[in-house]
């Protein structure tokens, strides 16, 4: 986010500003400029670059010094992106922290409004209250809103020193708005559902996790380890995705595992390990019922206990057989069980675990990945708890 | 989907496209009508409703007879959306049944490319094979792609009769790309997501009943009835939505509780009764890691237990003060479990579960509810099995 320093900057803006206001848009060329904006928007990696093509035409083709788009979150709204020069000060370092609460009066006057809000002069009008206090002189606010009407962000673009909208940056404003906002909104509740699928499968996993106290946070943290093994061996976004998804749901079939077996304090007999060996099958027809699961999920879910030699589960697959994700996840799956405290053992040190790894290369696992994966964690990993954190994802 | 005849309209429809091919767009007039679409798309409730404006405007703005939506589903991709005249005849009911194979070779030429492809002869082209045969003559073919180049779907526009493409309908047909089907191709990966989503929820309910062959199918039937109970009293779509994921985890919960109090044969002493009782808050504090679940949801999940009289658990609210979803899913989720088998009881007629209903009216259970209840099921559900499927959905 730039935040400029307001007095330097605004002379040699405003002169800018005044360029682009003489230079006024036919209603053809207005429907040009949405058209480009739609396009760049549609060809955004993602809600923040996407928002920012709109910012930039507020801060290009209007008098604002600057925009910024706030998202709703919960009940405040945070700042995803802005462009130009934003206030500064610790009015504004609060905003940027804390968000910006949704009862400040602007915020709701776009819930009960679905057009624009344009304001010459923040001091005269109640629904700009606050914004004096961050030097901004007039403003132009933008609604985005689901079809329910629920308001889902806003667009806000200022100006420093006190300015007249003119009826040409207005019609900019109002093209923006069923447009560029209502394609806003369907790209928030995208990332909205996105975010929400991931939630729901990663759920799924600490059900298992849930079940069983002694594996808490096995889940996320070898989710973490293969995903990071995953990108340092160059997987592409699309696989990185179907192995985090594989990863969340490797040991669902553990669910139809009765606990007698699954928690029994004693060696398994014979029976019983033939009844865990049957989790992989059982956790891929279980994931069967998700059928936007891609087959590189199902791999790592049926083939995580194959072993490199041919002697693991439940094919006896050998070698490059195996499915590259699940070679891959094995390995990050045992080094977290032998670094995890069990019943019937101790955590393993990081070096003990790495040791362990490299005499079982070749044989239980693909020498190349537990290379790469004494590369990616030469030192331990920063204790224990954090490897599951912000600094392997 | 409109399949006309073909003979009796093609006359009028041709004189209808050589009016509408004389009246040539200019670029701001495309500009202006790829706006118009936008918005229609923008505002329509559906992937279904969303493309058919497109369809819309081929039919209305060139020469083409018909046009139709085709989605990837699998190796397939089938019709969605259709308007104008169609093909007729068994080639076409064919794909009308069981879509248009990915192998096709028209497909196959827009997976590789991003252009639109536009046929004036199909049968001089090898890209149109199989066309010919539908009776369409000349074509217009728009991917949809993903930001990774794969393949979601088409708009296909045809001729009955033989059409040279002109520049101005290719200029309309190339502005579409990379808007229209830029935002076709979100709503679709939008529609994904919030599919998959619903479908990890409902894995995540279905994976207690996997744990417990008794229960098979409880999720599914429960949900169903709830859902039609929802509707009969007149929730909105949202606070069905909100139901539905309730009704999918009410008892998540179950996940901590070991499989021997959970599966115990005998009656259950007063600790065990006490932890069984936990689950709907331990199912809570499960579902508060998923934040998008809305408060009804969560009430569900709460709730499920809390009777009428104010006896129930886990806050022993009584009335009123019981969220409605929750009051409403209770008499559901006793009418399934009182209709199906266990180990220590039969299956209670239809009949019979009515009649236990209507005496706890007013003890167990919203009054108002049970009324409901039973005038949307005066006969029997179309035997136990079905419940859950498709009548009651």
């Amino acid at each position: 986010m730039m935040v400029g320093g307001v007095a330097g900057l605004l002379p040699a803006k405003r002169a800018g500003g005044h360029v682009h206001m003489q230079n006024t848009l036919s209603r053809d060329e207005t429907a040009e400029v949405i058209l480009t904006l739609t396009r760049q928007v549609l060809a955004a990696p993602d809600v923040s670059s996407a928002v920012r093509p709109l910012l930039e035409a507020f801060v290009q083709r209007t008098a604002a010094d600057g925009g910024a788009f706030f998202q709703v979150d919960g009940s405040v709204f945070h700042a995803r992106a802005a462009q130009g020069d934003m206030p500064t000060g610790p009015a504004m370092e609060s905003i940027l922290t804390h968000g910006l609460p949704g009862d400040t009066p602007l915020l709701r006057a776009l819930t009960t409004s679905d057009a624009p809000i344009i304001v010459d002069d923040t001091s005269q009008s109640p629904e700009t209250a606050g914004f004096p206090a961050l030097g901004v002189a007039s403003l132009a606010a933008v609604p985005v809103l689901d079809r329910q009407g629920t308001l889902l962000g806003a667009f806000l673009a200022h100006t420093f020193a006190p300015h007249a909208w003119t009826e040409s940056e207005s019609t900019f404003v109002a093209a923006t708005t069923g447009t560029i906002t209502g394609l806003t909104a369907r790209l928030l509740a995208e990332e909205a559902a996105v975010a929400a699928r991931d939630g729901a499968l990663r759920a799924l996993g600490m059900a298992l996790d849930e079940r069983d106290r002694e594996t808490k946070g096995h889940t996320d943290r070898v989710t973490a380890l293969a995903l990071r093994l995953g990108r340092s061996l160059g997987l592409d976004e699309r696989t990185l995705t179907a192995l985090r998804w594989g990863a969340y749901l490797h040991d669902i079939g553990k669910v139809c595992i009765p606990d007698t077996v699954l928690r029994k304090p004693d060696q398994l007999d014979e029976t019983e390990w033939r009844l865990i060996r049957t989790h992989p099958v059982l956790g891929q027809s279980f994931c069967a019922q998700l059928p936007f699961l891609p087959d590189d999920s199902l791999a790592v879910i049926r083939h995580h206990h194959e072993q490199w030699d041919g002697n693991g589960y439940p094919d006896g697959l050998a070698g490059e057989a195996i499915p590259f994700v699940a070679r891959l996840f094995a390995v990050c799956d045992v080094y977290d069980a032998l670094t995890s405290e069990r019943w019937y053992k101790q955590a393993w040190t990081h070096g003990g675990a790495l040791a362990e790894l490299s005499s079982q290369a070749g044989r239980k696992f693909d020498p190349a990945i537990v290379v790469a994966f004494i590369e990616l964690a030469p030192a331990p990993f920063p204790n224990g708890r954090t490897v599951a954190g912000r600094h392997l994802t």
